[in-house]
C-alpha cells in the first residue's frame, strides 16, 4: 500500500449533476475510510464503451503499482454479464465485462482475474440499476484493505473484448482512417497508431503523404501545432501516438464539420 | 478522526468554471491541511434547494462516522438566514439554514445543531455574496480539527424544512404522482417510495398496475432494465428505491418529452 | 510538508471528458503516490490565459505554504516558451510561462523562479502536444519530493505578463469600465477594484453613482442581492473586491444581454 493510503480511481459516465458517483465515494469510503478516492472522468459519453477504453488507456497506466481503478460504464446491469476484477501491470482494474478492458488488458497477458460474486465484500442490497454503489465500489474498497482477488470469486480465464476499427490498405496502398475521438479542443484523434504507421512505411524516416479530411488535403505531418500558421489545419502524432487531425489555435472538429466515424483517406509514398 | 484524515465533502450549485469551489477548498485547508475534502457535485441546479435535499439523501450517508459535509445550495446569502451546523447520524453537516437538510435529517431526530456565529471560527471578513469560503468552509475545517459543535455557536432546535411533492390518492385509488428528478441517463425518477407502495398495495406481492405517462401506458413494474425490448420503455424500482420511469439503453425523458414536475397516473389493482 | 502529503493543485483547459487530466493525475501520484491531487478547475476556456490568471488569482492564494499549484492553459504548448517554476507567497506555481501567473506573482516582488528543463526530473519522452503530463505533472510531483528549485533549471528573472484592461477615466470624470468574467450565476464581473474605486471616489464614505449597464440604469451600490426586489438587477461589491452587477435571484448576464467585454459607464458624484 502507498504512503498515504491505497488509491482508488473512478471511471464513470454518470456525470456529477445525480448523486450516484457520490455515492460511491460514500461506500468506499465508508469501508476503508483511509482510502484516497481518485477522480478519473465521469464524462465518458452514457452506456459508450469504446470511449471508456481509449480514456483507460490514456491514463490508467500512469498510476503507480498498487492503485485500483474503478471503472462503471455498464448499459448491461442488472443482465447476466460479470462483474470483474483483473490484475494488470501491477494495477487492479473492477469494471463490468463488456469490453471496456480491452486497451488496458492485452489478449496476451495471462489473465489474472476473478469474477466479483461473494456477497461478503458487496453492498448489503444489490439493486438492478446501480452496480457502481452495490457491487464495484464495495469490492474495491474491500480489495484496498488487502482481500485477496482469489476471495472475490471464482477465477476467470478471458474477458470480453471489444473491437476496434483498424484502418483498411486498400490494393493500391489507400490507407482508409477513421476518426475514433474528438477532443475538447476539436483534436480529430485517428485509429492510425504510430506502430501500424511503421509497418505501411516501412519505417522509412521520409515519406511523401497525402491525408484528405473530407476534401482538406495535409501533405506533410508536423511536428508541433506552430509549425502552421494560426487558424491553419494539420496532422500531427498526438500525445497517445496515434495520427491527429488538428488547427493551431483552432477547432478542426468544428472548423472541418468532421466528428467521430468520419473517415480520413491517406496515400503514403505517392505525389 | 479516520486514519488518513478527516473527510470534509462539498455539495454545491457553484459549477467549477469559477473560482469558487477551488477558493473554498483553499480556505478549508489552509485552516486544517491534513483535511480529506472530497467533491460530491458542484452541478446542483444554481439554487435549487429541493434538488440538493435529494442529491444529499441519495449520498451523504454512505460515508463514515465523523464525515462532515459542506452544503452550498444559497439562494439567501446575505440575508438573516442562518448557517448551521447539524450532527446526524454520527455525521455533521454544515449548511445554510433553507431546507437543503430536509431529506437527510429526519423531523422525529432530537436535533444536535448549532448556529455558525462565533468569528473565531470565521474568515477574516465576511463578504455578503460568498459564505462558502467566508463561513462555511472555515467552519467546517475548525470542526474537523476538533473544536465542538457547541463553540460555534447557541444551541438550535429546529431547522427549516421543505415541503415535497408527495402522490395524492383519489378518491377511485388513482394515485397522481410527479417527476421530481431527471438523471443523466433520463430517468425519471417520481416521488413514489416503496414504503408508500407498500401501503397503496396493501404490501400485496402481485398487482395489476397501469402507469400511465403522458400517453405512454406501461402494465407491470420490470426489475430491470432488459426486461423489455431495447428502447422499450419500463418502470422500475430506481436505485433510492423511488418508481422510476426509464427506456432500454435509451432516454426515456427525451423520448417521452417528460420533465421535471410532470404528472404520472398510476391505478393500481384494476384493469 | 503539511501532515498527510504534499497538495499538488491543478487548473487546466482540459475539461475531464478527455483522459488528459487523468494521465496527469497518473504521473504525479507515479512520482510521489504520498501527494494529494486537488482539483481547482479544468474548466477555464480553452486557451483563455485571462481567465486562468482571474481564477488563480481568486484561490489560489487561500491554500497553505507548500502547496504546489499546476497550470495548464497553454495554447503555445511545442513552441518556445518556457515551463515556470516559481516561487510566490510560501507556494509554488508550475505553469508555461504566457502570462497565467501574472495576477498572482507581483511585478514588485523579487522573482525567485526556474525553467524548467532537468531531463531528470520530466517525462521519459517529451510530446509535442501534452507537456501538462510529460513536463508540468512530473516537474510537480519531484518538487514535492524535496527536489529543490534550482535543480529544475536556470533561474529566470522576468515572467511573461499579460495586460488586463483597467477601466478609464474621461474628462469629465465618467469611468469606461468592462466586463471581464461572467460567473456560473450570470454575474457580470467587472474591472473596478475596489482600490481604483477608493481612488476615484477621494475614500469619501457617501457618493452618488450612476451605473449604465447597455441602458439599464443603477444609482446605487448595494450590500447584498436582497438588497432589491426579487428579479430586479443591482450592482454590489463582489467577493474578490471587484464591482459586480447581479440580479436578485436572477440571471443577470441573461436578462441585460450582457457578455465579457462589454463596457458599463460610471459616473460618480453627480446626476
Amino acid at each position: 500500500m502507498p504512503e498515504g493510503g491505497t488509491i482508488i480511481t473512478l471511471t464513470t459516465d454518470f456525470g456529477t449533476r445525480d448523486c450516484y458517483v457520490a455515492a460511491m465515494k460514500g461506500v468506499i469510503l465508508g469501508v476503508n475510510p483511509a482510502a484516497r478516492v481518485v477522480d478519473l472522468t465521469h464524462e465518458i459519453e452514457p452506456q459508450n464503451v469504446l470511449e471508456c477504453a481509449l480514456f483507460l488507456k490514456g491514463s490508467a497506466p500512469y498510476f503507480p503499482p498498487g492503485t485500483i481503478h474503478v471503472v462503471v460504464v455498464d448499459p448491461g446491469v442488472g443482465t447476466e454479464r460479470c462483474a470483474l476484477c483483473v490484475e494488470t501491470g501491477d494495477q487492479y482494474y473492477i469494471a463490468p465485462d463488456n469490453g471496456v478492458l480491452s486497451l488496458v488488458v492485452k489478449p496476451e497477458e495471462v489473465l489474472k482475474a476473478a469474477v466479483i460474486e461473494n456477497e461478503r465484500y458487496l453492498g448489503p442490497t444489490i439493486s438492478a440499476t446501480f452496480h457502481g454503489r452495490d457491487v464495484f465500489a464495495p469490492a474495491a474498497a474491500h480489495l484496498s484493505l488487502g482481500v485477496e482477488m482469489g476471495k472475490l470469486g471464482r477465477a476467470l480465464h478471458d474477458i470480453v473484448r471489444v473491437e476496434f476499427a483498424v484502418p483498411k490498405v486498400g490494393a493500391d496502398g489507400t490507407v482508409e482512417a477513421q476518426v475514433v475521438h474528438v477532443d475538447r479542443f476539436g483534436n480529430l484523434v485517428t485509429n492510425v497508431g504510430k506502430a501500424a504507421w511503421h509497418d505501411l512505411t516501412y519505417s522509412a524516416e521520409e515519406v511523401n503523404v497525402r491525408i484528405d479530411v473530407g476534401g482538406v488535403v495535409l501533405d506533410s505531418i508536423s511536428r508541433t501545432y506552430n509549425d502552421v500558421p494560426v487558424g491553419a489545419p494539420l496532422a500531427l502524432w498526438g500525445s497517445s501516438d496515434f495520427l491527429e487531425i488538428s488547427m493551431n489555435q483552432g477547432n478542426a472538429a468544428e472548423k472541418l464539420g468532421a466528428t467521430v466515424g468520419d473517415q480520413i483517406t491517406i496515400r503514403i509514398g505517392t505525389q
